[in-house]
């Protein structure tokens, strides 16, 4: 059965794969499955249709029969539990990974979106530059960290993982801030992720969906 | 095996909690599993020893013979996936639960850990109640939409799950507030887990680390 995601009608960030649809894309290229997309408005993002899906109004989310997921950690997980080659074979290696996941998306990730959400939202304040700085210590602590612990290797624990998806794809929010350069080897991971044939095609799939509605 | 999970020696919330190590405590109460508490002084945080279980140096973590793990979400999956009590048996159920543990943690956490920082970094800016006026908007557009899904229902999808521990004690993340009050059915939701038996065993052993750090 092939699965259907949705992903945004408009992409907000024009086709640079930043929204969390491109998460779901990767993580099924790499497991090598097809899958169809249900293009979202903006508008219909609110709408019950959409909100039955996700009740929080947002993207992506994961229909494959009789079973609708919201929340990319979850459908990855999901995908990652049914198809080889996101997760190791090893059950205490395999729940490393899972840790990998959350700690990208609940510890690495929020600082981000915060940033990330000042940059739209607090351009008027007086004091936004004060709380950029404060919001650009956080998520420099946690990239610390992360650079620490990555050290010289390739991926996060062992093999390329599902975390490995995530936490890739969760840096590569702070693009154009200069942020991740500062540590040379959250740079390279970031480059060796975008380097992977599954990534490619995923970003190529998303920047289709950006060019068509340019194009209209 | 009797797992070790780690937990503040010096409670910040002064045994109200709040912190993480409650939801693992709970899980563990839920399936009936001893555990034992190793306690972590704030300095201790910061430390190789520390950071070789969570290199972003926080707590909970959980070791269980050669496997270490971090991160409430990961550890709590992984309880719920060896022991009945967390997961529902059928899959797709399963797969929903997993939904809204993730939605607890990436969707509805992040607007309020910055609520909560806001209160400890910003008491002495000048936009202070600007800025927190922004929070709570985006902290109520969470817990609107999820006050609009739970409805009538005891728990967020189905019987009780590793889900309901996980919103509950984001929750309550909230208190003094008054915010999650302003939605009945989310602060009947609250009540329903701490009225759980297993709910308060593991209160109960977090009080008690904060009573014997202030006896000393």
């Amino acid at each position: 059965m092939i699965p259907t995601i949705t992903a945004f009608e408009c992409s907000p960030d024009e086709g640079q794969g930043l929204a969390r649809d491109m998460r779901v894309r990767w993580a099924l290229e790499e497991v090598g499955r097809p899958y169809d997309v249900r293009l979202v408005s903006m508008k219909a993002l609110k709408e019950p249709e959409h909100r039955a899906r996700n009740p929080f109004g947002s993207i992506p989310t994961y229909e494959e029969g009789e079973l609708t997921l919201f929340e990319s950690g979850a459908i990855i997980l999901h995908i990652a539990e049914r198809h080889s080659g996101l997760f190791p074979k090893d059950a205490n290696a395999r729940a490393r990974a899972v840790t990998w996941m959350f700690a990208a998306l609940n510890t690495v990730e929020p600082p981000i979106v915060e940033w990330e959400m000042a940059q739209y939202f607090e351009q008027d304040k007086s004091w936004r530059d004060d709380h950029k700085e404060m919001i650009e210590t956080n998520v420099r602590n946690r990239l610390g960290d992360l650079s620490a612990r990555l050290g010289v290797s390739d991926w996060i624990d062992g093999d390329f993982s599902a975390a490995d998806i995530m936490m890739v794809l969760v840096l590569r929010r702070l693009e154009g801030s200069g942020i991740v350069e500062e540590y040379g080897n959250l740079a390279r991971y970031v480059a060796r992720g975008e380097a992977r044939p599954a990534y490619k095609r995923a970003f190529k799939a998303q920047l289709e969906v950006f060019k068509a509605a340019s194009a209209r």
